[in-house]
């Protein structure tokens, strides 16, 4: 069976291509590279791939960034540091649908039959396009978008963390044997990946560590 | 009003420009160049958008013709000349949902509240994602995916061309003043976008302008 597997660099897609390899899928990565402030987390998503069989790892660019609108991709917006209500400045608009709509046509290019993304709406940030509605909606339209879904042999995706708390990811990822120190949470990583230890990612991954009763291999700027 | 209006460079979408700009709004054209065979196109949208009062013209790179797939993207696969049955080599996989995502995308950054494709489902290749159901699954998506859509106020996608033939296009565009002389519809046009007479899209511009009663401006390689 061949599957996409969205790999941003960080710790839950990460999660999700050791259980997809694991369970003996043939593995094809893809990170989409749309313009985010800093090229640690590609570097990551790189690593990451390589530590698993996977039969390509493709990098896709998206000059998506000219957009702005969002904490990640325009270096004039701040990354906030404390707990905001609503949906934060570091969503990035249409993100996930972008993501998943490349997956897709690779999907059907090597007749992958499955597209596995990380997300998340339990520990996450809020975003609209990490919640179950969202996966449902999409779906559905890959169903009626793909030369595969109208000839009845549906692209699905699959989202096996979305339900899972954080230190639950990462419990189930040290089982898999995930190498942690590898993956890039922060949404404002120095080039090493180094991490500003107080971003909304950061505060989620490491009280996800915490609640996990396991060490954080995250090498945070400050304490 | 603010709409995204994408625009390929071919006859539909700067038919589609032609009415959303005469109606008043402010329009946002968008090209994606997803590494088609040829510059043309890209060349003909900016042509196409510099006619018109647009606020801005972006052209979104997507290193997308990678992974190959259609003999749009891969110069290994020849342009088919003849009529075929079924979806043709010609589609793209997932073409569509790549542009609308990134179309959502700039949507809401620059807070429109329309995105306008020329997709058309008459006179057509008979791709899965130019049909009335595709668009109603990207609008259902929309509503989930979106900041916006989630604070209740939805981007909707609008193809007001869907049903119609190709004279009927090319008539409303006619009335509406549009220099179709600047469009490339062929599937492989030269660099200068001289049309090659014979593939599908030529073929339905060719039948198009006859049936409209209308001259077809186009430069054709061959008679």
């Amino acid at each position: 069976m061949r599957s996409i597997v969205l790999l941003s660099g960080g710790l839950d897609s990460a999660t999700v291509l050791a259980q997809v390899s694991g369970q003996g899928d043939e593995c094809f990565a893809l990170t989409v590279d749309y313009g985010q402030r800093h090229a640690a987390e590609i570097d990551a998503a790189r690593y990451i791939s390589s530590s698993y069989r996977v039969i390509e790892h493709r990098i896709v660019r998206v000059d998506y960034g000219q957009f702005g609108g969002s904490a990640l991709t325009d270096k004039k917006l701040n990354v906030p540091t404390g707990e905001e209500s609503g949906i934060p400045i570091t969503y990035v608009p249409a993100r996930n649908t972008v993501m998943l709509s490349i997956a897709l046509g690779w999907a059907e290019v090597v007749a992958a039959k499955k597209i596995y993304i990380g997300v998340n709406a339990v520990d996450y940030s809020g975003y609209p396009d990490c919640r179950p509605a969202f996966i449902e909606a999409f779906n559905d339209l890959a169903c009626v978008a793909t030369k595969l879904g109208v000839e009845g042999s549906a692209i699905t995706v699959e989202a096996p963390l979305i339900k899972y708390k954080k230190a639950d990811i990462i419990k189930l990822g040290a089982k898999l044997g995930v190498n942690y120190a590898l993956t890039v949470s922060c949404y404002q990583a120095d080039s090493q990946g180094r991490a500003c230890a107080n971003c909304d990612a950061c505060r989620l991954r490491r009280n996800g560590f915490a609640a996990a009763g396991l060490a954080d291999p995250t090498e945070y700027l400050v304490e």
